[in-house]
């Protein structure tokens, strides 16, 4: 049959679909495990079927677990992270509310511009990246901006900063205020409280140390965020995200599931797996795992004659390291020769970062002992051969 | 290591991954075919990495060959169909702006809830579920109204109809304004020419006709709609979804790419995978193929003594066939029994048309003479099993 049509087949798209085998030794996302990419290829589930509630369901608990919390309204969002960092900020804040953003590299600006979009009246509390903000910083926001609703990072991934966060719930509450914290890159690497610690929302991302591919977000809401949201004036922005409609797809509000969106049911089946692997390794193995891999890193890189770009022991974060660029190279000559000759992904800075470090995550699947000792001869070599001018 | 949580491991997470083998003829998710599930299994890539580009730039020309369109703003956005008509209102439509929504269905009604939290004045035009629009009703309310956007469904998968296009996209020019059609539940299965329809913004689904699973959904701007999008007063409501941020991650502006967020890669092979498919297929063949089987089913369930919905031949749609539930039937006790008897889905109605029909899909992979026999035999045998009411 002769095609009459104005637009011919892409000569691209009639080739092979070509997807190497790397190392994902980057900020994320981390490489997935042949457990999870054998639940990739399953066969598809209808969103209304009860199999598919069940199994929202199991990821419902999943989260509870990774959280360590008890909110019933702790969902997935059909999204990336990015996603669930809107969806906190859509329901939560109405226009004119007032929002203390805590910005110590990308993911504050990320959330700063969303609160604008939604017409906040938006402070911004900053640290250089490599530091983190203690509850004296804090403090002083809260009393001077009385916001609704405070946003800080706790992996913050672009900096290779983890945020200490006890007794900062209380200290926002006491402010009458929420707090919100973004996981995405430090969830199952670090340990995190949300119910203990007071955290009002927490989300995080499924391409980590969850290892599944990107496309879910895991959310969660405290009571008191849950009443802000739900006694809202104005609707969210989004319907997409509206956490009444996704209340009610993930079962959370005790009425007859309805229709709202055909959601990602095979990223479903990759994100119950990863949260059921890290259930059972259990967090505070997970936890230790990742700070005995990431400190032999920090070792091997000390060792390399390369510096830590966080000062502060404390403040590293278990998943992400970030290394000062070392004088006389040019960063993107090592990342390229690692790529070229070890096939294994590092990456350069982010934002505030960029140009200033490189990053090396160890996340789940990722983070063994092997691949600590491959990416430092990977290194090693990298440090022999890349050019490396005069000073 | 005995565990100090607060919350343990939930059992039904330590339980294995169950998922049964279906055969999935609703509106969609349509099954996923065996070369598509194996791409789903496929190592992770980084979202930067030259071979991601390459397989999102397949996917753009895959897009442009299904939609038939030039315009180089197209591309997949990361998340449902729903998800890309949010994108397209999101970013064309500002606060004030008068937008018309044809109305003969579900998606007619969630696109006006979603312009209303734009701050649009939103005008509905609506037709009774069966129906379609003319020209003439649509010129009413354009001379009525003076919308700068009209949204209509070109697949109305609740109803089951197939709206013709031609002239519309005429016809809004000349009265300065864009026409937007969803195309989620038609792409692939029934003729659309973006380009020489004129239509002005075109979106759809991954997990229809294309038989990949859900999570991306394609969308295209014309040069008008790029025109009102990117001279816009006020940024779009989402960070996530804003086309300023989505063209250049797409390779669409001629400048570098920048980091946005982590797009579903994985999702993003399946994608690339469904498209393959069709273009190795052929669009004619393809529609070809889906107006004969549904054609197949439609004189099968007559000769059942079944009623079609949708009285005009000309307006069934050929990827979901709509038929009225028979007299003296509970429309749940067919499809339940279809289920568990035969493992085949079929749904009830949604929206305006719930109560009154089944809807039997058949898309892509799942478009052939042997499915078609498959469900008539069902249905066959439910009819007979089924209790019914004496009339």
């Amino acid at each position: 049959m002769s095609s009459m049509l104005p637009v011919g087949p892409p000569s691209s798209l009639l080739l092979p679909l070509h997807v190497p085998q790397r190392l994902l030794l980057g900020p994320g996302p981390s490489d997935v495990s042949p457990r999870i990419r054998a639940a990739g290829a399953l066969p598809i589930l209808s969103p209304m079927a009860p199999e598919t509630f069940q199994i929202m369901d199991d990821i419902k608990k999943g989260i509870q677990y990774a959280f360590q919390t008890q909110n019933p309204l702790t969902i997935a969002v059909s999204g990336s992270g990015h996603c669930a960092m809107e969806t906190a900020l859509f329901n939560v804040v109405e226009k004119g509310d007032v929002v203390l953003i805590g910005v110590k590299g990308i993911w504050g600006e990320r959330a700063a511009d969303i609160a604008e979009r939604i017409g906040a009246e938006v402070h911004l509390l900053t640290k250089p990246p490599g530091e983190a903000f203690t509850l004296k910083d804090v403090e002083k926001g809260l009393s001077e901006h009385k916001p609704s609703l405070f946003f800080i990072t706790h992996g913050e991934s672009s900096s290779g900063v983890v945020q200490p966060l006890d007794g900062f719930g209380e200290l926002c509450h006491r402010y009458n205020c929420l707090l919100l914290v973004d996981s995405v890159a430090s969830l199952g690497g670090a340990p995190i409280f949300m119910d203990k610690q007071g955290i009002d929302i927490l989300y995080s991302g499924s391409q980590k140390v969850l290892n599944a591919p990107p496309g879910t977000a895991p959310i969660s809401f405290s009571e008191a965020a849950s009443k802000k949201m739900f006694s809202r004036k104005t609707k969210p922005p989004s319907l997409y995200v509206d956490m009444s409609w996704l209340a009610n797809y993930w079962g959370c509000d005790g009425k007859p599931r309805t229709y709202h969106h055909t959601g990602p049911i095979t990223n479903f089946f990759t994100l119950r797996e990863g949260l059921a692997i890290l259930a059972e390794k259990g967090l505070e193995p997970s936890w230790q795992m990742h700070r005995e891999n990431t400190l032999r890193l920090h070792k091997g890189l000390e060792a390399l004659g390369l510096k830590l770009f966080v000062k502060d022991p404390e403040l590293r974060l278990p998943t992400v390291t970030t290394v000062s660029v070392p004088v006389g190279y040019e960063w993107k000559d090592i990342i390229t020769y690692l790529m070229k000759n070890h096939s294994i992904e590092i990456t350069g800075g982010l934002g505030p970062s960029a140009g200033k470090v490189f990053r090396i995550g160890l996340m789940g699947y990722n983070s063994t002992q092997a691949n600590v000792d491959r990416v430092l001869d990977a290194l090693r070599d990298a440090l022999k051969h890349c050019p490396k001018s005069k000073i």
